[in-house]
């Protein structure tokens, strides 16, 4: 008999999901909820309309185009349909939306402006807070040559970040320009196709400011950098004149000075509260480093023209010209342009987390040109949904928690469906309820209720039937009471939070402990 | 060069989706939206807790458990990870339910109560309305013993509906209890594990009563039917005393009735206002005819005490205990319920329209187990999102449309930064707006207002600037003066529904014009 239950264990399914993926449970999921609301209303605000894609597409139509990406033919998640056709479940909202606009071209308007929120996978080695699906929230406008299309990007990040309950000064909206750092490559000499390998060396370099400093990016844009661990890089052996301007160009929008105390909030700090750069100075400078590059002028034309639109529409104190952002740099054709969170808070065990970079996008003219063989200029905006969820929770920024049903036992099996009929009242008055629908007796009800987060309990043995009443324990208050009172016999004298109303009154009297213990009641 | 461009031609994608796959506009979604919003209104009222499990699943945890489905080795859309495990898309929400149990089993209240929507994926042949991704919200209490859990996944489904906008009277929730069939079938000897595929043939059979009647499900109980195109169908060749017995047992719950002409709504007919079956009736007919099987005595059981929970609860008018539903019979082994409208509409092409099932679920015992070993009782609900919907749209019983955004005109390229400014304000006080972003001249940019289904545009040319003003044309207004005035002369002289205001009142004239076209505004 036991050999027989060892051969079914054996034969029994493991219960667990594949790496990189899990499950979201109650509180998460509503404070997502809330969040997305959020953010749609802001999208809505902006004139953006939704749009909903399948998950998967064809694998030819998708393309592959994952930014942030070195490596193009990895990371998507494939199979072969009956017809033998390929398809991928989708990395990101960008591909579907550049299939979905080449499709629909003639009927869509112009400029096209759509936002969707969904699912993406990337099949990649998942790591600490890396997953394989993830959540992306995306704005984009098709159509539009202007950079003021770009601009209202930032602005539309920034409205985000606030809206969400980011004060300002806590978060940064970076802009920079592909075509500005190609022109100071040109400068140097790193023009042509010959030299893509080398400038995509130098975008790495840069990315780098942040964490190496001056010397780490020198190094990498030199003969190489060996790391802590011995690691060896290869550089990208430019000369000393190159490196320098480069640097040059890096360095005039590196603007960071640690807070004082009183700009750090109790618990929560603001790293690195941001003076925004004065971006005139900046383009100045870029434009002599760029010398007589085209490309590169007309990136610092776009970038001071997005400058007067900040400043014009009351968003200059918020978003900043600079050059630290090269996040997909390879992969965007104009403005490129980052959120980042100047915040961090102490994770579980208790060390200090920065958030950084919440989102980010830019400017692309390939993607709907590879259906229709003619450019059309597009610039959208992505937020990593996730990233900025796990933020706003650290900094106390997501909604109060629902308050778990209110938990009818069951003290005669015989009387379920008066019980039952309890439940359905309160429900009926938009209350949440639930009669115990286990087979365990008191205690394991009290238990479950507990468990469950039961603001309270209704109660009706014989006694209380025989007088037409409930016995209603407030969960909350009592847990409250039995820290306060520590005798057994003194608890048992005053039974505190627990109390009897005539049935008819079971409505009105949950609805009174329920007040009590909604947050906001609390606050008034 | 004609024939390089054909060539880049023939090497570009082609922009379309996988069949069975289909784009979501923004109407459908905001209803959709809408539509779950009100749902899971109900589910929490109802006590349960959200849950969102991942898009895929390893395929042995998912396991082969398609209700509705003859075929169980096909229907998923599987592939391999890199160490040759198999994953797949997950066909419904329950299976990923059944492996989220049996991984957290010690840590969850028990009951366990969950809702979850999403999108499910079946690898199965598309056909009109039939997708190979779609939606489904679902609710489970998992250990649960009683068939009290069973009633009040009914009463929820009831409830549901109604939040939903549909009349008590123009929907039904039918109840069945696969082990009251069990007993009749062991009744006319179809007991065993050798008459599986009888049992089967006997289901379907029954499943066709509505659409074929007493004589089509008689044939298919005895030797086999013939359909009009010829196709024969073969039967399950019972004896007459058998088909006789088994036809009595659906007839006793068949109570349809035409409805009279004042209980059809205007433009939208209610198909079959059903009259309510008296269950005890029912239920001592079906004691009879299950006669000495234990099974059939403990469904029939099950059923009255369903019955009385309903009664007490007062859902007894909107929950119908029938033998009509077999849907998903050979999955479940308690009862199984189904919602059903019962209503018709027109559809585009003026063909009526039954909409029928909306959603099913049901008592089962298996999927837990298959991890666990031992026995975990559960039972479910889940609506057909999409089926509901289209049901909803069709009756009128969606949201009304949001309007589209204030579209801010580019009179002067030069002034683009102070028309952004005009949307900033706008948005800022929470109204949709944006500034026209493409490169077109006036007649496309009023084209393009259409198109978005702009309430009203800005215009502010140099006149206007001198003075210090904005026009405001008031499109929705526009367009019905226009149809009233045919007159050209006329209408330039008249210049209907446009006004000119001082730019600093902006805002408060947009605001007059959206206060008149927003539908509840116009009802009141």
């Amino acid at each position: 008999m036991a050999k027989k239950k060892n051969t079914d264990a054996a034969k029994r399914p493991e219960a667990h999901l594949p790496k990189g993926l899990r499950d979201i449970g109650p509180d998460e999921l509503r404070e997502n909820q809330a969040m997305l609301a959020k953010i749609r209303a802001v999208y809505e605000r902006y004139g953006f309309e939704p749009l909903e894609t399948p998950a998967f597409e064809y694998t030819e139509a998708l393309g592959k185009f994952l930014p942030d990406q070195d490596r193009p033919n990895a990371g998507v998640f494939s199979f072969q349909e009956e017809d033998e056709q390929w398809v991928s479940l989708r990395y990101d909202l960008t591909a579907p939306l550049a299939r979905y606009v080449a499709e629909n071209f003639d009927k869509l308007p112009k400029p096209f402006r759509r936002y969707a929120t969904g699912s993406v996978y990337r099949n990649e080695k998942p790591g600490p807070g890396r997953f394989r699906q993830f959540t992306q929230f995306d704005a984009d406008t098709v159509g539009a040559e202007s950079v003021a299309a770009d601009a209202e990007m930032c602005m539309l990040a920034a409205d985000t970040l606030e809206a969400l309950g980011i004060p300002r000064g806590q978060y940064v909206v970076k802009v920079n320009n592909r075509k500005v750092l190609d022109g100071v490559m040109e400068s140097v000499g790193l023009a042509g196709d010959g030299q893509a390998a080398k400038r995509m060396t130098v975008l790495r370099a840069i990315d780098k400011f942040d964490r190496l400093g001056d010397g780490g990016v020198r190094d990498l844009l030199g003969k190489g950098r060996k790391d802590e661990s011995g690691d060896f890089t290869q550089g990208a052996n430019l000369n000393d004149q190159a490196i320098e301007t480069i640097l040059k160009f890096v360095k005039y929008s590196v603007s960071y000075y640690e807070p004082t105390d009183s700009e750090l909030g109790a618990g929560t700090g603001i790293y690195g509260r941001r003076k925004i750069a004065d971006y005139q100075s900046n383009l100045n400078a870029w434009e002599k480093l760029v010398t007589d590059s085209e490309t590169g002028k007309s990136g610092v034309q776009e970038l001071r023209y997005m400058g007067t639109l900040f400043k014009s529409a009351g968003y200059a104190d918020r978003i900043d010209i600079t050059a630290e952002v090269v996040r997909g740099l390879e992969y965007y054709t104009g403005p490129v342009f980052e959120a980042e969170l100047l915040i961090d808070a102490k994770d579980d065990s208790g060390q200090l987390v920065r958030f950084g970079s919440v989102g980010g996008g830019g400017r692309y003219d390939g993607l709907v040109e590879r259906f229709l063989g003619t450019k059309v200029p597009a610039t959208g905006f992505s937020i990593g949904v996730s990233r900025l969820q796990a933020a706003l929770a650290a900094i106390g920024k997501t909604p109060a928690q629902t308050l778990g049903p209110v938990v009818i036992l069951v003290m005669d099996k015989g009387e379920l469906p008066s019980y039952q009929k309890m439940a359905q009242t309160l429900r009926s008055e938009g209350i949440r309820a639930e009669m115990y629908l286990g087979s365990s007796g008191m205690k394991a009800q009290m238990k479950y209720a507990d468990k469950r987060s039961a603001p309270c309990v209704i109660i009706q043995g014989s006694d209380e039937r025989a007088k037409g009443e409930v016995t209603i324990k407030d969960l909350i208050e009592g847990a409250k009471a039995a820290a306060a009172i520590k005798d057994n016999a003194e608890w048992k004298a005053a039974r505190p939070a627990q109390m009897q109303v005539p049935e008819a009154d079971l409505v009105k009297a949950v609805r009174d402990i329920l007040a009590r213990h909604t947050p906001d009641q609390g606050a008034a």
